[in-house]
């Protein structure tokens, strides 16, 4: 029995990325190691141009588009590199290098670090931004003054670090929106079209690190190369090349597809929303209710994937963590730019591991009354 | 008796990459897929900032660092982004983005690429290559034309389509050498003090897709920004971060960090080296003894991972190709650019597959006489 076994020892990980993933998908990984399909070899000893792995990559695509409803004229993209170097490819892209234009909404850290990289490369301008209030709601995005020779209006849906999220998408006046979507990407439907381009660095979501999956709009990706702008790092090279351009992360996109299948067989983005706000609302309710912690986050703002909570004691704090550790809750500690606690609950924290934070929670806070 | 199950149904992979593993290491990490080390996580779903995973990637430094002896003032980086990115990076950070000077060898399609990417970005200069022979030799690098203000001589040390290997290091003449180790990585001993920078993608000898290990001499890192340059193709960014400065493919770093620990425990690259010797030996000795079987590649320049060769009929190839596969020996169509088949044997194929292989080709030349 030895899967019950590792079953048994696995803890509830509150990880913000790299971040707990379905059992289910591990244990088909695990099974499927020295084999794959009857094929003699792992997927990681696949060539990514071997009819078994096309068929891997192709699957990936198409279970993704039905499960988001990504319409027509939209190219899905498996690439490297992290969100991070989307920080650099979307101006770089998207505006003409040096002299383009691009418009930010500023309210964490990783919409304020791709606004840093856009100011690198482009004239990025910061149209709304919460920073003089840490970072504790989303800013007023009612009516955005655009600017007028803008390429794009850049966003970062759902702010990991600040546990923000962005309810009602801004009217960007014409302008096509770019969405980083890493830390709320397939926790609930969305509506593909309203976006330009939007992506996910894998590994909160959907997989293991090392794989960005990027959505875009057609008519936007250069059809001419770019001077100066490394090969990689033009969406046209990725797009004609399928995402196969040279090797891609194949082992990644395989674990993303075996997450999109699991997605599927629990009944598509409408169910899973419903888990997640479930899963939220047992978190929130328990913060607010109680006299020790205390949200961070503006109550209307609230993600329902990374919510970062404090006692108001640094003491406390850390005591919470390291007792929580030694119940098997781990990585509970808030990040390092901000302190405190949070609990990061993505589609694959079960129920059950919300409730058992909950009830530590409850017991700490009695035995520290 | 799944593990052994598993072993029996496995084939012998001779792709050139992705390429097959080492058994053992796969085995590993199916067994630790669901909790690693008994930390109730799988390395996927781990922090890269987590204890755990800093002992992985510290680890598998220090053990590539044992096995090559790479010296004092040279960093060593885990990167995104395949080889192919790095074709872009080598002459942004190491040359003046569009000003700088650098010398190409050009001897098949990696040094070919890496050329042509080079030339986009900066003033790249083809001093020697072997193209108009169809890249089936070395060229001659006995007294190689440096331009006097090149900023580095680059060359691809095994050009896995060609099979070709360029035993003695050329004298660059005081120019700093940086080479493409991806297909002969860890596959012999070498002189880690004579490169300028050595790099490989891993899933060739070492691991899976989307990780490239890059070993730069720390003087030759730029100390400043690279204006117009993302900061995740700036060598810099990686190396203040100690590739940790977004989140890395923690799971394909796992993974070549137990090949590292695999190979010391087989004795180190010097007995790794005898093993692939005694292999290739076997195999172009097959191919020299047979009427049917020629190698393409000059035999001075003969590379031990890369074995191309021809029937120099096309049915035969094809009909080759599609028994060796019914006969578990599988990958053996040469790239599509130049036909013909190609047998990949790097470190973890075993003896016994490259014996299986010499006997279905004499069985294969028997029946076809």
């Amino acid at each position: 029995m030895r899967e019950e076994g590792q079953r048994m020892n696995r803890v509830y990980n509150f990880s913000a990325g790299p971040a707990q993933l379905p059992v289910e998908v591990l244990q088909q990984a695990a099974d499927e190691m020295l084999d794959y399909g009857g094929t003699g070899t792992s997927v990681m000893e696949m060539s990514h141009r071997s009819a078994a792995f096309t068929q891997i990559i192709e699957d990936a695509e198409a279970d993704l588009r039905e499960l988001i409803g990504i319409p027509e004229g939209y190219s899905v993209l498996f690439l490297q590199g992290g969100a991070s170097i989307q920080f650099s490819n979307i101006p770089l892209n998207f505006a003409k290098p040096k002299h383009g234009v691009a418009d930010y909404i500023v309210m964490g850290q990783w919409s304020k670090k791709a606004f840093s990289e856009g100011k690198r490369l482009i004239t990025a301008n910061k149209i709304a931004t919460s920073e003089d209030d840490n970072f504790t709601h989303v800013p007023d995005l009612s009516d955005l003054q655009v600017t007028p020779d803008a390429d794009y209006v850049y966003i970062c849906e759902n702010e990991t670090v600040h546990g923000l999220k962005i309810w009602n998408l801004p009217d960007t006046k014409g302008k096509d929106l770019i969405a980083d979507l890493s830390s709320c990407f397939l926790s609930e439907p969305i509506d593909a079209s309203r976006y330009g381009m939007f992506y996910a660095g894998a590994q909160k979501n959907i997989g293991p690190a090392g794989v960005v999956v990027a959505v875009i709009r057609d008519d936007l990706i250069p059809t001419e190369d770019i001077e100066g702008v490394p090969l990689l790092c033009q969406y046209k090279t990725e797009a004609d090349g399928k995402s196969l351009y040279n090797t891609p992360p194949c082992y990644g996109i395989y674990i993303c597809g075996l997450v999109f299948k699991y997605l599927k067989s629990l009944g598509g983005l409408e169910v899973v929303k419903e888990l997640n706000e479930a899963k939220a609302k047992l978190l929130y309710d328990a913060i607010d209710d109680s006299r020790l912690f205390n949200g961070t986050a503006a109550k209307q703002d609230r993600s329902i994937m990374n919510v970062p909570f404090v006692t108001g004691n640094p003491d406390f704090d850390a005591r919470f963590v390291k007792e929580a550790t030694a119940a098997g809750l781990i990585n509970l500690k808030g990040h390092r730019s901000v302190g405190g606690l949070r609990a990061s609950i993505y589609n694959a924290m079960p129920l059950e591991g919300v409730q058992a934070l909950v009830e530590f929670m409850d017991r700490f806070e009695k035995e520290n009354a």
